[in-house]
């Protein structure tokens, strides 16, 4: 058996699709097609009843969900792939990172704008909200951008699962939502779309780059 | 120099203002009033642009957000406190717990009704807005009471600081909202608020039992 990630095309699951690809061995995809509700349909609900992706099927038959734990879980069992750093600190900056981005840009910034319904009982506000998401996501782009520490990726240590995190609301901010990213965000995320790993999960979930 | 405990009373920092009694070395805390706004004074937006509690200053003078990297960190950089289990699966747990409490129970449910203001731009419908919260939190405590593991705690290893996060969303719930907790989480709310450190941390917040 092998792990199988349950993921919807263009979902924040796509950044836990670039971990799997970063490890290169085999793995199955099972697609939950969030636009149709699958999520909440009796036979996804018994996989994962918290109607979310991502979710991971381990080789072991246990489900595991949440961003984070996913990410750090895959890098931890795949240690060759150096996908997190093995110091407490760098570990530490990493779940802070991508708590951030999985927990307030991505539900703050990009939840208001693609399901805007959740941030207003009322149909007539929500091209409101969906400008409110805008500025958002520009908003916390910009903290990031004012962080950033100097080098390539999220973490001054190299390449890790915090990049994948940020890569996905890049993508939506600057391919889907057409935000404007700064200047170290944008760096950023072309250098993401150089990595095979992830043309290879953009190829396979139908991205344009 | 000590770790400084960035804080509001009743906030979701509760949770790490009692990981750092369980741990039991010298602390401070630092309050941040968010009901009259501080967060959005340039006094902390200097230490914590995040304009956020919890944040941890630490001994270095670095600081650390997001609380479960705080509360992984403070574990881990303390394990005579035993907070977090040293396998990988048990930390995986606790971090896919910890997610779920802050990023999902705390905004859809909490945030819902305590700032429902970020929930829908129309002052009309906040009450609408605010039951959707109550109701929101219920399902999640429905879930998270459906999939409890059979222990005392979250973790079947025992204690661990994914209780405390468990903690500030039962808590809120409970005592707060008016809420009707499930059985396994009402317990789990009463064990808590027997550990000494729970019920220093309730009396140094002024928070009623």
């Amino acid at each position: 058996m092998t792990n199988t990630l349950f993921y919807s095309p263009g979902a924040c699951s796509l950044g836990i699709h670039i971990i799997l690809e970063e490890i290169g061995k085999p793995y199955e995809l099972s697609l939950v097609n969030l636009k149709g509700g699958a999520q909440h349909q009796p036979e996804y609900m018994a996989v994962n009843p918290k109607s979310k992706v991502p979710a991971l099927k381990r080789e072991d038959g246990t489900l595991l969900t949440e961003y984070p734990a996913i990410a750090t879980w895959l890098a931890k069992s795949n240690p060759e792939a150096g996908l997190l750093p093995t110091d407490l600190e760098g570990e530490t900056r990493a779940a802070e990172a991508m708590a951030y981005f999985t927990g307030t840009i991505h539900p703050y910034g990009f939840t208001r704008q693609y399901r805007p319904g959740n941030f207003t009982p009322n149909e007539a506000d929500i091209p409101k909200v969906v400008e409110t998401g805008k500025a958002a996501a520009d908003k916390y782009f910009t903290l990031v951008d004012g962080q950033w520490l100097g080098g390539d990726w999220v973490l001054p240590s190299g390449y890790s699962v915090a990049d994948t995190a940020l890569f996905f609301v890049e993508y939506w901010g600057g391919k889907r939502s057409g935000l404007t990213l700064p200047s170290k965000l944008a760096a950023h995320m072309e250098r993401m779309m150089a990595r095979p790993a992830v043309r290879r999960m953009m190829e396979q979930e139908g991205l344009s780059a």
